[in-house]
Parts: structure tokens; C-alpha cells; sequence
């Protein structure tokens, strides 16, 4: 627990130097700002809140709750579902629910009071629109009270080569969830990646000033795996977070996850796997869909 | 053709007299300027500019390209895709090219001095962002180059019964569309829906003033039927059109559509219909996907 305790501080303050040597020399006092700096802790404590590895994994007790974003993103959601999501992540002590903006405002507001956080999707679940359309999206998000955004790439200009554009469009939201102390997580859409773009995509991430990768929508051919995780811990390094995503519907694959490099595990069996990991014998197989 | 003529005179005039009669009376004066009218009759010419029933189906020629919004929204595709897509489109003289946000640009570049129009989704394929998000996504759409809009309902709002907010939805995506005279396609997602909440999002998209109403994102569990183009149009009636989209993949199931009330068809094997149509073989089951 020492140990986990000085390595946290040490990457917090690596961030934080980090942060303060912007690219942009003359920006340096704005990145001074008292405001620049709560805001660079927040994002460090959230990114490695959590620790990871064979011996995280192996230690998981009831608190595997912290690592789950308590995940409900079909279109058909009503507004008792959204609810019940709420009710059962303050019970569980998620790290926070995942859900679509258009229910963020709702979230925000029932979860008032509790650490448990509210986080979106941002161009989701295709990832094909404009930089400037996810910034406004992701403002929007903010202003409704979501200090999580877990935006999609643009897939297709990865695809098409134009990697500029991979970067504008994760800086647009970057700049604009930094601005508010909200951090980001960036879906890469493992299923639909070769390794070389998986590890392209999890750099340009980092390079733009993201907080976290994470692997899946939950909407496409395939979610996390655990070759994927490992690969993207090892392109993004230890400072940021890995979000585990589609998929992770027991126990045993979130551990494998966590084994792996994840810190954060997107689910909708988060009831399921806490209740595993407290030894509650659980009926059916979980959730259904890919979350 | 004679009748068609009237018929289609006669919608128009019903529809600009309509717009002219609007709801807000103190507007009497914005709803006659010209621009407004020019609007309209270009909203009417595109909403009706083809026929529908057993008569139009049974007299397809080659001219069934003109129903087809060329497809193409999967999120890995590339720009070398899209540009098969545009100059197929301009060849086989497509109604529109649909394509996601981020394409919108090269498809109005490539496109520029031909008839074909482009098109575009909002709010794709969920739905579930908010008002002003889709707003703001269609001016920069329209911004970029399109002049169809295909936006996707607010479908948990629909089920929670917040009719209010699916109005609202799609209003301001209809104000933003018809500003610059674009034309807006409401999608319902009938896979998910029941027949009356169908006919309930039919119903609030005409009287959010939308151009035509469409059935299917082609992400969802399924496509276009006849019977949701049949109780679709029965829901809107004969000023709005109804567009078929997802799973209609042969020149066989396009005259189905067409003849229960279709006035456009989504489709990525738009090549192959307009093949058969002209009675060339055509080897395989079309393109891969849902649309």
C-alpha cells in the first residue's frame, strides 16, 4: 500500500511537471494557474486511482467496484433504467455510471452527493464527426454535469492515413473537458484496428493530451481482449489509464483485465461482478448485449 | 406522367400554403419571402420528386436510381471508399451519396456540378445526444456541403414518453436544415419501436415539420419491412416523403418499398439494383452490412 501510495504521488507529480513544460513556452503562467493544477491531481488521481497488474488483480476483494463505469448506452434506455443505474452505482460505489448525454443532466442530478461520477460518450458510437461538433458535444456534456467523456476516434481518417486530423479531433476534446477539470478517455475501437493502428491510435492519444484509451464501444464487431489491453498499456506507458471495454461480463474477465494493464473496466454486469467477487452466488449469465 | 404532374403541382402548392399559413401568425411576413418560398418548393420537389404505390413499382425502369441515397456509413471507411461512392453515385445518377459527418466535404468537392446531392446523419446512429448538439452537428454539415439531413430521434425520450423532447429534437434540427434550404429525413428506428410508438414518431416528426420520415439507422437489430413503409406512410400521408433504408439489398425488394409508399431507398447496393433493372446479371448477395 506504501508502495502504491509513492508511486501514485510520484506519477502525479510527473504530470503535473509535465503539464507545467507545456509545448506552448509562453502559455507557461496559465498552466501555473492554481485552477491548471487542481485540475492536473484530479486527472491523475482518476487515470491511476486504481492500480493494475498480476498482484491488483490477484488482491481484488469487493473493492473491484472502483475499477467499473456501470455502463447503459442502448438507445431504447428509458428514464427507470437510467435511474436504477444511478441507484445501483451509489450502492456499489462505481467509479462512476456511463451513459448517453442526452441522460447526463438526469444523472448528474441523482448522483449528487455521492463520489460516484458521471460519465458520456462523446461522436459515439461511430466516431465520424467533426472536431469541432465533438468539442461542442463534449462542452454541452460538461454543462450538464459529466466530468467523464469517453469520446471515439476518427476511425476512418486512422484508416485513410490522416493522422492530423486522428489529433485535432482528440485535442478538440481534450482542450474543451481540460478547460472544466473533466478528463478523457479515448476509444480506439480495438475490433476494427490492425496492432500497428491500435498502437498508432493509443500514441496519438497520448500525444493529444488524453487521459485514458479505452479498447471498445461495446457497438462494433468485437470488445476488449486481453492481448489488446496488454498492447495499449505498453504503447501508453504507465501514466495513463486503460479502460477495458464490451465484453468484461464476470469476475474473472475483469481480473484478467486488471492482470493485464487495465484500470478501468466499461460494464453493465458491475452488480454481477461485485456480488461474484463477495463470494453472492449469481443466476444467468450477466447482461445482455456486448456490454 | 400527366397526373403525376398535377398531382405533384398540386402537393406543392398544398405545401407552400401551408408554410405560409404557419403556426406563428406574427411570422407571416419571414414565412413569404422568397427565400423561404424557394425553400419550400425545393423541400416539396425532393420530398415528391418521385412517385410511390403498386403503379410506380410495377413501371420502374433504370430510373430507379433516382430513389437511391448511396450509401456508405461504416465507421472504418476510407477516403479511397467514399470517392467510389460519389463517382458511382454521379454514374448511375443517384438521388444523394449518405455519408457521416466527417466525409460531408469531399463528397460536396467531388459531387460539385453534378445533380446528385449530399446527404448526411445526425445524431447517428443513437440518437441520443441532445437538441442542441444535433443542431449544431447540422449547420456544420450544411456548412461543409449537404443538403439532406438524416437525423435519428430521441428514441428513449420516445419510450419514457417525453414527447416534448422528441419534438423539440427534431425541431431544432428542422430549423437549422431549413434555414439553409436542406432538407431534413427523420429516422425512427422501427426495429425498436412498437407500432404505435411508430406511428407516434411519424406523427411528431410531420408536425415538427420534418421532409420525410425514414425507418432504420441500419445499426440496429433490423431494416426497412413493408408493413413499417405501409403504416409509416399511412401515419404521414402524402405530403412527406418515407424512405426505406437498411436491408433493402435487391431491385426486388426496392419495387416492394416503392410500392407500399417508399419515395427513397437507403442502400449500399444501389449499383446492383440499378443493374438488375437493366437486366444485367449480377453475381453475389450485394454488399456486405446491414444497409
Amino acid at each position: 500500500m506504501n508502495t502504491d501510495l509513492e508511486k501514485l504521488i510520484e506519477q502525479i507529480t510527473d504530470m503535473i511537471v509535465a503539464r507545467l513544460q507545456a509545448e506552448h513556452g509562453g502559455d507557461a503562467h496559465a498552466e501555473c494557474s492554481p485552477h491548471h493544477i487542481a485540475c492536473a491531481l484530479q486527472a491523475g488521481a482518476s487515470r491511476i486511482g486504481t492500480s493494475w497488474g498480476q498482484s491488483a488483480a490477484a488482491s481484488l476483494g469487493a473493492n473491484v467496484g472502483q475499477y467499473i463505469d456501470h455502463t447503459l448506452l442502448k438507445p431504447e434506455a428509458t428514464r427507470a433504467e437510467i435511474e436504477k443505474l444511478c441507484d445501483e452505482a451509489r450502492a456499489f460505489s462505481f467509479a462512476s455510471v456511463c451513459v448517453n448525454p442526452t441522460w447526463v443532466k438526469e444523472c448528474a442530478f441523482r448522483l449528487h452527493g455521492s463520489p460516484v461520477k458521471t460519465c458520456t460518450v462523446i461522436g459515439f458510437p461511430l466516431g465520424a464527426t467533426t472536431p469541432d461538433v465533438k468539442a461542442f458535444e463534449t462542452r454541452r456534456a460538461i454543462f450538464d454535469g459529466a466530468t467523464e467523456i469517453d469520446m471515439v476516434i476518427n476511425i476512418g481518417a486512422l484508416k485513410s492515413g490522416n493522422y492530423d486530423l486522428v489529433k485535432r479531433d482528440i485535442s478538440a476534446v481534450v482542450e474543451a473537458a481540460h478547460e472544466a477539470c473533466a478528463i478523457v478517455k479515448v476509444i480506439i475501437e480495438t475490433a476494427l484496428l490492425t496492432d500497428d493502428e491500435k498502437v498508432r491510435a493509443s500514441v496519438l492519444a497520448k500525444e493529444s493530451g488524453a487521459d485514458f484509451v479505452k479498447t471498445s464501444t461495446g457497438f462494433s464487431k468485437g470488445g476488449a481482449t486481453v492481448a489488446d489491453i496488454e498492447l495499449m498499456r505498453k504503447a501508453v506507458g504507465a501514466e495513463l489509464g486503460v479502460k477495458a471495454a464490451g465484453g468484461v461480463k464476470d469476475l474473472a474477465s475483469a481480473k484478467e483485465m486488471i492482470a493485464a494493464g487495465a484500470t478501468r473496466i466499461g460494464a453493465s454486469a458491475g452488480v454481477k461482478i461485485v456480488q461474484e467477487s463477495k463470494g453472492v452466488k449469481v443466476a444467468g449469465s450477466g447482461a445482455p448485449g456486448n456490454y
